[in-house]
């Protein structure tokens, strides 16, 4: 919706995404959810999320069948979030979320993570990062190669972000629509020529 | 060990498989993660088992860095617990262990993990089962279309296991040595010709 002032709807954009820390990255989690859950019925690709490593130290047994975890902590990743199959292709992917407008931001993403996309990479996975800018409401396509650039410079002191306009520049943006939500098969089809 | 009798080390073995319900596939388990371990180390292949499914129910913060987990329940896997990469393939395993001597019950088998190796399968990714006969101190790799033989019969109604014998006359053993544990990627090079 354009305003006569020619602003954007901020107020709208302002209600969504009063997200709190710890939800961060839920929304487009939830649209590539949907994504994978479309490739999959569709028998395009079989991707899924991985689950969330959990350190258990306690559970229970209130009967047989039902156990409970009483106490657990959550562990640092040491893989990405997603990874699957696509024409036979083992591919390997990244989600993140920021509400920077000129860069994206390192400090939520783990050199663990990195060192296995890396791994992936090398043995001839596709491997990508899906980065949202939340205030421009842009979803990109982030190859490892481009991304890893700026993470080398970054782990020999360089800058600790990748800008924005290099990204922008440089990586396709991701078409979304109703179904599926956030096409980045297309995205490999292009740039992989599959 | 053998002894004079004939018979093999009963009491060793029995005292080494005293194991409870809840810790059955521990010990191929430990073996599998070890072999994954030498073979990203041996920069051979990237396969990781995947962290067990939660539904977490209450989240505590007693400090802000510090979420605590205090109620959360097992979820049914809706995949295989293995998957990576190996020379540009996608892989995808199950494991298991069984103290049944003469056949190989399905009970321990989801039908979502099934549905799931079948459309990695189908996609063209390398799909098997790692199956230890504990009694029988035997390892085998189950290619996924032995498998699913076995599988579609038991769907329609036929018999409720894969017949050791069967097993033993069909898939590969599994060579065991210290490092690495359990050298199924020497398999997959025989059987795929990679």
């Amino acid at each position: 919706m354009n305003y006569p002032n020619g602003k954007r709807n901020n107020t709208y954009n302002k209600a969504n995404n009063k997200i709190s820390h710890g939800n961060r990255g839920q929304t487009l989690e939830k649209s590539i959810d949907l994504t994978n859950r479309y490739y999959i019925n569709e028998n395009i690709a079989i991707i899924h999320k991985k689950p969330t490593p959990i350190q258990i130290v306690d559970v229970h047994y209130p009967s047989r069948d039902k156990a409970t975890i009483k106490e657990a902590y959550f562990k640092v990743p040491s893989t990405t979030d997603y990874n699957g199959i696509y024409k036979g292709k083992y591919i390997d992917f990244e989600a993140k979320e920021t509400r920077n407008k000129t860069s994206f931001p390192f400090i939520n993403i783990h050199p663990h993570q990195v060192n296995h996309m890396k791994q992936c990479y090398e043995h001839d996975g596709i491997v990508f990062l899906i980065i949202k800018f939340t205030l421009h409401d842009e979803i990109f396509f982030i190859p490892f190669d481009f991304f890893n650039n700026y993470w080398t410079n970054y782990m020999n002191g360089g800058r600790k972000s990748i800008p924005y306009k290099e990204i922008k520049l440089h990586c396709p943006l991701i078409k979304e629509s109703i179904n599926p939500r956030i096409n980045y098969i297309q995205v490999i089809n292009e740039i992989y020529s599959l």
